[in-house]
């Protein structure tokens, strides 16, 4: 059949249908020709842009490499998903939450009565109801309970009401009364660490966690006393919050005696699972948890957190159903946060710009609870150092409890590096690409000495570079000004901690007599696309067609669990587990159409099971694909459903690491101290994109998330109490699209060599992309006007700052 | 350790304490000793039902054959579960639905104008705008849509509409104008084969539908005609509605651009996917239906009824979620029924009591819709008959849609091959049990000449002659009147054309690292059960804790197809799928255990896995049990939870029946004709109990519903529409509590077998129960006043007018 032509006209009019990107979404198959021929007009028009492209349609797999909308959007985006705030169930009680004014206090006593006695209250829990027995903890902190009587951050939930309504719950909660000990607090760790500070979690260790073992390779003291070029740098950022578009939220019902289902706003359902089991001293079995669709994780929602907590001691408490949702002000105060940081590095470099000793010391902001805070991953993997020393420490504050956020350290050990990385450079006399390019260790991880199952990141920023137009742009610090405006370009490079696979790994794919696959997928879908991912997967792998699969999650009572949906890890975690269902099933399909059958004994195809192949829901003869059984007619043959189980366990000694780069160019106004982000090139080396459009979008959002910590977001706190101040959407300076490159300025180059261990070489991706762009704008407002900036984030006074001190104005 | 030994006086306190009763549900093995008591006490005080008794205890497994209370009861009880009716979703809108006021007419026009433009409404459904082209009919009959034009029985579904909120739907369908074309219509089977009747469906057979193949063994002419004793009779039943708890109703949730949800009250979620699929022509992947919780089915609802097909087109036309629920008098009217039944029986018998020739004509009422109607099965199999002929033809009327009811046609046939039987016996001058017994084929089924699996129906009938004291209380008809009062029993033998296993059988049972069991269970639930009898298999199989499991169901995307419950084949069809799965998992954890691993290189347990057994939680040595680990820890040292997945196909050669016998002992008041059951002994072969508790509670509740048909039931059509007039709780006589034999005179006694095939030796037991009563019931009415009732329902009107016809009174 000829390929359809179109002109110009009529693929800008498709580019704009939205109905034929739905059709594009669910039957690409269907639309080679049309997908060919925009791919074909965008190659066309933006040649330096052709690997994004042609990433897009690898000959090899049918499914895998395609752009493929997701599945599960379209009832999200017509408002009829349920979340856990819209779950409503029979007799359900809606609960509200006081937070401590203090951050830090103990209760001297509390006064419920009047709370109790309002008409429509169910149920009041303080710390003088709360369980403080056997598991009843939250996280593994000591004297931390559902509710708190010891108050160690501004926010934290000391009483919660169950009531027949939302409103009378708020209004019982004033009616409480509290006697306060209020204590000294601090939540800068700088004062934290003053040998005046009060001791703030009576570790007697000057607010200090026991340092961790230091990661040594050579001699460092030795090798930097004797390297000509030196150069030593601090570093911080400071605490961010998730701001995802659901806040915390759960729905518990207590089936009396011992039966709990849980629906929550999770990344990871089978903790909500463990978690509430562990705090109830519940049999594993006894708990079921529920999360179809999550507004949004990032690290801060992985396992059973407060409001599953209050939710399901107020349900057994009541035995009725009880909703928890924070509102927007408890959620930034009381999520758990990316954790603030303190990073002084140092280093000796070669006459000819070889990294030689490399030093890390990382102080990071482990809270109230003492979560951990470390960033030196990044440190050890990026660049070859043959000498080297890295030691973290946490220092407690009365800040929100630390967490993740997209990667544990990782944005905070990069913004340190790739400044650092960029005034060696300059030390050295060297252009910052080609010095990192010298430096960078692409081989094996330094210090477990295993081979990298794959490395691109030569590729990142060797294609970033050509993308951005490095060797045209790049000038000397403050050599672009015109006028009031100063023109400049940056860079960062970025190898993570996480994005290879981890335990547990496990899935069942199924088909039916009508060749329907369903794909009982574990990750819980926080919409990352993790369920269209795996359901390209299994069909590839099957050879079925997507048209004829769809992939079901997040119930803990139906599907196994594959691990939380963090440490981009889901696509090639669950996506081995499924690929080996998959693999299991098609085996089975084989066996089943070789298998003699029915009155004349004869198979659905003459054969053995290995000269079989499957593709689009047939089962054919490889030496004939003429020859051919649909799958759907297997599995009626056989009567029942067939069903395909997969674990998997990763190789011994290879390692896995995912690498990104970034290229800002900026433009800084010089009498406001205004940064415009012009362009933004992020390169991903993911292995293997399995959805192209849906790698695009996570780097996309990713990159967002590091703009944003770039240029603005903090959340600070101040006043007497140490209390959050910008505790809400319109004080906490999230990026909009007007922050964000409009989308012809960015793009998102994925960088596929392939990887030796993940299904179909695909590696991670979700947390890299968001690294790479605050040291990269950092180093690109240097480049504009000359001014480091060593604090996160980047903003117009400390611009000005800068500028004033430079001389460039007055 | 020593036995607990318990008073008179703490037992019956126990019997009495519901904590209790739950804690065994839970945990059967930690009391044991509880168990133990109450059965020795209840044998001791109840000999004759040690049978009963001594099945719940066998010694050689350790949770099926206990008696386990329900895992999926407390939600339900606490009125907590969700139901379809239950079932809201954001932005959902309610339908409401226009019937027929006559049973056969054609809509000329219909008007909707006035509805449609009622606030509120979003759409209205009518002839005029329903799908009919491609799959979009309801069954497999001609010309059934949606909603109809050509109407074919009173109730029939013509309009439909759909608006925010359930009163404004109802007030619209009163603005809705039809004009009608009436035509004759005929709801009696009688008048339906009269020469003179009009032809009721266009098909000029004389309104009947064409004759079965005759079953046919031996010569029956010859054989009857030297026949020394020689009998015929005609024998009818009625029209019967379920009357489930939950009506019909479904939601569905028509997600752009092609995917569909479904929440139902079915009995067989994946009938709702594959009949929605069918309908609407899509790829079944895309429709997933649910049913959680299902108020009851017994036949009516095995797949997309109307309900759903309703709600689905509304919701793709209005592109929001659509509830459709039929309210009391609409489900009475248009949910399929139990059809009448007319049965001529014929038989010759030897002068020693030898059935010899048989012969049965089977008109079965087609009804609207053409439904299968055949009730020839128990007469095929319970009795030797060499020489036997056996003929179905159904019959097309104005009812209601036929369908099963707790049994195809099982419950008709054996009403009329009961008393049929009794009276042979009669004229052969033997006793109604010895007849029997002396009849009985136990070895093969005589049509297929295959082998019964197992056959317990001698023991079902001589236990239930034991327990009801037979040879003691039968006496001639009639010769046990008191005054106004009248002593009589009977019995009644079944044989049950379903409870053998049927395809699709598929499972998945799966172990996390907490050694949590998960039973993915593919049965719909109905409230029989199910859930818990197959989490016994799989904890029993695995060698698990009750405790440490539980079963989930009823999603369609996450559980895979193992046929609906019906046809009382779940425990034996599903249970076989789970057993498979179950040791598919058992396998791959003794793999594990003897797998070496570690640093050490050593095995969890030294050993070949074939000498390991698992129980209770953990897998040992056989030859030292005292070599042990648990299960969870050979998970948790692969790192990943693991799975089971099973499918099971019935050896070739075999057959299985389930077979069942029923003992009345009634009172007739010869002044008003009423029936007091005084006693009822229902004994069942099902092979052997897996869940005690819950067979006896199916004996239950299948005797009570065919204690309903025999005293009461009857859906009666009236007036010139044909109307079902008693179509509500109120009129149509289901019987209460006050009408089934108090706990103390109804005993469930399970004969066990074992079956060859069946998983633990069970086969099906739901429908048996409910056959025997209505002829027990007729033929201890006999036995009391000498009154042969053939047409059921035993009204007091037809036993008043025995007693007058036989002068017992005036």
């Amino acid at each position: 059949m000829a390929k359809k032509k179109l002109s110009e006209k009529e693929i800008l009019a498709l580019l704009d249908d939205p109905q034929f990107h739905l059709a594009v979404a669910e039957y690409p198959t269907e639309h080679q020709d049309e997908i060919d021929a925009i791919d074909e007009y965008i190659r066309r028009v933006t040649p330096s842009l052709a690997p994004w492209v042609s990433a897009s349609n690898p000959a090899e797999t049918r499914i895998v490499g395609k752009r493929v909308k997701r599945v599960e959007d379209p009832v999200r985006l017509t408002g009829q998903a349920m979340y856990a705030t819209d779950v409503s169930l029979p007799g359900m009680l809606h609960a509200a939450i006081l937070r401590s004014p203090h951050a830090r206090a103990r209760i001297e006593d509390i006064d419920t009565s009047a709370a109790e006695a309002l008409p429509g209250v169910r149920a009041v829990l303080t710390y003088k109801n709360v369980p403080t027995e056997g598991g009843a903890k939250t996280g593994s902190n000591p004297d931390r309970y559902a509710v708190q009587r010891d108050v160690n951050f501004a926010g934290e939930e000391v009483a919660a009401v169950a009531a027949e309504d939302a409103h009378t719950a708020r209004e019982a909660l004033d009616l409480i009364k509290i006697k306060w000990n209020v204590l000294p607090s601090i939540t800068d760790m700088k004062e934290a660490l003053l040998a005046s500070a009060p001791d703030l979690a009576g570790t007697r260790t000057g607010n200090k966690t026991p340092a961790s073992a230091p990661t040594k390779r050579g001699d460092f003291a030795a090798a930097y006393a004797s390297a000509p070029i030196k150069h030593e740098g601090t570093y911080t950022t400071t605490t961010l919050q998730h701001a995802t578009l659901e806040p915390y939220a759960t729905v518990v019902r207590w089936d009396a005696p011992d039966h709990v289902t849980a629906w929550a706003s999770t990344q990871y359902a089978p903790g909500i699972r463990s978690g509430l089991a562990g705090y109830f001293g519940l049999p594993r079995a006894r708990v079921r948890a529920i999360a179809e669709n999550t507004g949004g994780g990032f690290g801060s929602k992985t396992g059973a957190n407060r409001d599953a907590i209050i939710a399901a001691v107020l349900s057994k408490m009541t035995l009725r159903p009880v909703k928890v949702a924070f509102d927007r002000p408890g959620n930034f105060k009381a999520a758990t946060h990316r954790f603030a940081d303190i990073l002084t590095l140092k280093a000796g470099v070669t006459s000819d710009g070889r990294l030689v000793a490399y030093e890390g010391f990382n102080y990071g902001d482990a809270a109230a609870y003492r979560g951990g805070a470390s960033a030196i991953v990044p440190l050890q993997r990026l660049y070859r150092a043959d000498n080297a020393t890295f030691t973290y420490q946490g220092v407690i504050t009365n800040r929100p409890p630390s967490g993740a956020q997209r990667c544990v350290g990782d944005p905070q050990g990069t913004w340190a590096q790739e400044i650092f990385i960029d005034e060696l450079a300059e030390k050295a006399g060297m252009d910052p690409v080609a010095f990192r390019l010298k430096n960078f260790e692409t081989k094996i991880d330094q210090d477990t000495k295993r081979t990298w199952a794959s490395c691109g990141i030569v590729e990142c920023v060797e294609q970033g570079a050509k993308a951005i137009g490095w060797q045209q742009k790049w000038h000397k610090p403050g050599a672009a000004i015109r006028g009031s405006k100063a023109h400049g370009i940056g860079m960062a490079a970025h190898a993570c901690a996480h994005g290879a696979m981890s335990l547990p790994m496990s899935s069942v794919v199924r088909i039916d007599q009508a060749g329907a696959i369903d794909i009982n997928q574990g990750l819980t879908e926080i919409g990352g696309g993790q369920s269209t991912t795996m359901m390209m997967i299994a069909t590839e792998t099957v050879g079925a067609s997507l048209k004829d699969a769809y992939p079901t999650w997040g119930d803990t009572g139906f599907v196994s669990d594959t691990g939380g949906t963090w440490g981009s890890r889901g696509t090639i975690s669950a996506g081995s587990a499924v690929r080996n269902a998959a693999l299991d099933l098609k085996a089975q399909l084989l066996v089943e159409a070789t298998k003699p059958r029915g009155s004349s004994n004869k198979p659905l195809l003459e054969g053995k099971p290995e000269d079989l192949d499957t593709a689009d829901g047939y089962a054919f003869l490889k030496a004939d694909p003429s020859k051919r059984v649909a799958l759907k007619d297997i599995v009626s043959a056989t009567g029942s459903p067939m069903m395909g189980r997969g674990t998997h366990v990763v190789p011994a000694g290879v390692a896995m690491s995912v690498f990104a780069a970034g290229f800002a160019e900026v433009e800084v106004d010089l009498d406001t101290g205004e940064i415009t982000l012009l362009r933004y090139i992020a390169t991903d080396d993911l292995g293997k994109a399995i959805n192209v459009l849906g790698a695009e979008q996570q780097i996309e959002g990713g990159a967002s998330m590091g703009i944003g910590m770039a240029l603005g977001e903090e959340l600070k706190f101040d006043g007497p109490g140490n209390f959050p101040v910008n505790a809400n959407w319109e004080n906490y300076a999230m990026p909009t699209a007007l922050d964000h490159p409009r989308w012809a300025d960015f793009r998102p180059i994925l960088v596929e060599p392939g990887d030796a261990i993940g299904p179909y070489g695909a590696k991670g991706l979700a947390e890299p992309p968001t690294a790479p762009p605050p040291p990269a704008i950092a180093n690109a407002v240097y480049n504009a006007i000359g001014v480091r900036i060593h604090d996160a984030p980047i903003t117009s006074d400390k611009i000005l700052a800068g500028i004033k001190e430079k001389g460039l104005r007055a």
